[in-house]
């Protein structure tokens, strides 16, 4: 058996070849790294489609968090105010960011089963006229839920506000098109969906929003408007970018082009996740969410019901079979996550089900039905925020 | 011809088995990811010696200057004061960067060719009892002078205040020894004398100091003292890790302490500085230091009077025989660095030495002595500083 398959929102499973591209060291100053960036920054504007060229592709050192916490920092202003659309881990730590920074925030937390919805965003803008920003999490890999971002947009655009998208594990399989959504950031990382690997991610920034952002940062290295000035400049990073990351980075672009954009790598995430969530209900398993808001990335389960069922010795048989799932319990009942994303088919998601099913046996464990509890506490939520 | 020499003071030029541990994805929540984790964060508390157990090691995606950036914010409380001991382009960003934060500082700034020294630390010190906070650069990589740790720390620790380090570019090949030294931190990066590649650095912080940090960090990405504590409550980073740069740097720290650990890694990297400078000199090269403060990791030459030489030219040529130089001039006067850490020795530096003579003759350079000018500005910043 060779390397496990991960079934993990990134890092994730990639390409050997680019794996590959890490086997040179590049000089970080030199025109051929330089050459390299200019690309990687031209092929994500590009991405973008129709209305781009109003945007600029600013990388950033270090992981997909600190990209958030340099766009929160560099584009709500000292004096903003931003709302905070939250539900689920990555929301919460956004405006926990922004707290922390000593900006104003505010925030709608819709737990975890329900997405935000463009009506409550309106009525919120509207009651409070205070607020200059909207951050969205486009995809919440807590849960997994696939957040209803053109709606929510349109409520921002409506209001006269600005929205800043944490788009990390959606972007490059889930469009975000200037064209349909008006914005002025985004964030997503290397190694989520365009299959490179962890060590940078980027913000993709309206150009005009930018440049009213000079000196707003509250730390030096997540200045995103001071490092678009050094690119701008030089065409070189701001401080010592992770040379090796960036040319599997450039591959994985490459590839994300070969096999056909972000429609393709979309559809091809989307049949991994049909075809695992319809094999997990045939063994019994439930999931967390209502098909409606399920995301093509990752997808959360309930934990059965069974007391046979330990998730840790679950975990460890299916590694021991190839395939590395998202441990870590995010939602508040007990659940766990498959991720859909990375160089996996559906031929490797067939071979999860066998490795689940096989698991189950082994164990002993007789349904996956998940507990009266958990199905209870679900519909308790969902009684409670429709009344 | 294969790869060029990177004479750069990193990224700089890797073992293939470095590089080669790259070529798998790991689980950053796996265990066998942890195991790495903790390795890495013992084998460099362990390279601390004596006394290193009241250190405990922080690792920190991003580049080096997001770890001095973390380190500051995090061990100076707000209401602190810090003595910036600046001579070069790094210090100059320790300063910018508690200012960003709105930490009080103050810089002794020493210009191009001169260290700080004990007595003049002390005596700032003795005359502001407000700061509460010494940042020293170990190896100023601008013009490559290694400042003299030692008598600084001495300085501090007489006077009762706190000492940060940045060793960025020397922790690894000259020993920082808590038996020797009294210091709260110290920071370095992967992609440095421990010959790994760039992606993330660390923080070497006494555990006292940082138990005494928790809530002092401008920024939620960049405090070590909630990355500490996840660390100790997990294993876990607590954002996506660079994952291929780990196993690189793990694979790294195991050939430094094969070759010989610290000691042995120094005495390679100065045996290639001194071949390197006798080379150049006899070419009729001059330092831009005196050889009291040349460190091992990189040398500042003046350029040539001769109006034939042109840095550009100059290093496209390097580069097409092998050796990517390090551009940029950070100095007041024109000048230029080669670095000599990496997997270089003295063999690499005799083929430089050769490369250096060969494009002279090529581009009809007659002789190598820097400008009267150029001396002049030396002679007069130095006869300023004796007035």
């Amino acid at each position: 058996m060779g390397e496990p398959w991960l079934l993990t929102p990134g890092p994730l499973s990639t390409s050997f070849a680019v794996k590959s591209a890490m086997l040179t060291d590049l000089g970080s100053w030199d025109s051929d790294f330089r050459a390299m960036t200019a690309e990687v920054r031209a092929r994500l504007v590009a991405l973008l489609g129709e209305g781009g060229e109003a945007y600029t592709c600013v990388p950033m050192q270090g992981s997909g968090s600190y990209c958030v916490e340099a766009m929160l920092g560099t584009l709500v202003p000292r004096a903003g105010r931003a709302l905070v659309l939250a539900n689920g881990a990555y929301g919460a730590r956004a405006a926990q960011m922004l707290r922390v920074m000593g900006r104003a925030v505010v925030v709608l937390d819709k737990g975890d089963y329900l997405p935000p919805r463009g009506a409550e965003v309106a009525a919120i803008l509207a009651q409070d006229p205070a607020i200059s920003h909207v951050v969205a999490i486009h995809c919440e890999t807590s849960s997994g839920i696939l957040n209803p971002l053109p709606e929510i947009a349109a409520a921002v655009a409506g209001a006269g506000r600005r929205l800043l998208i944490d788009s990390m594990s959606a972007f490059g399989a889930v469009p975000v098109l200037p064209a349909e959504i008006a914005f002025d950031a985004l964030v997503s990382s290397a190694n989520k969906c365009i299959e490179g690997v962890p060590g940078f991610g980027f913000v993709l920034v309206r150009r005009a929003a930018l440049a009213e952002a000079t000196g707003n940062a509250h730390a030096l290295c997540l200045d995103i408007a001071a490092q678009s000035a050094e690119f701008e400049r030089s065409g070189q990073w701001r401080f010592t970018p992770p040379t090796h990351a960036v040319a599997a980075f450039l591959q994985a672009l490459r590839e994300h082009e070969a096999e056909g954009g972000v429609a393709a790598r979309g559809a091809r995430y989307a049949a991994n996740r049909d075809r695992l969530v319809a094999g997990m209900r045939q063994m019994g398993f439930e999931t967390l969410l209502s098909d409606a808001w399920l995301s093509p990335v990752i997808t959360t389960f309930f934990c059965p019901a069974d007391p046979a069922f330990v998730f840790a010795d679950f975990y460890d048989r299916m590694k021991a079979k190839g395939f590395i799932l998202y441990p870590g319990k995010l939602t508040q009942v007990d659940s766990f996550r498959i991720g859909t994303i990375g160089r996996l088919d559906t031929g490797v998601i067939d071979a999860v089900l066998a490795a689940v099913r096989d698991t189950l046996a082994e164990t002993g464990v007789r349904g996956a039905a998940p507990s009266g509890a958990a199905l209870g506490e679900r519909a308790r939520f969902l009684a409670e925020v429709a009344a």
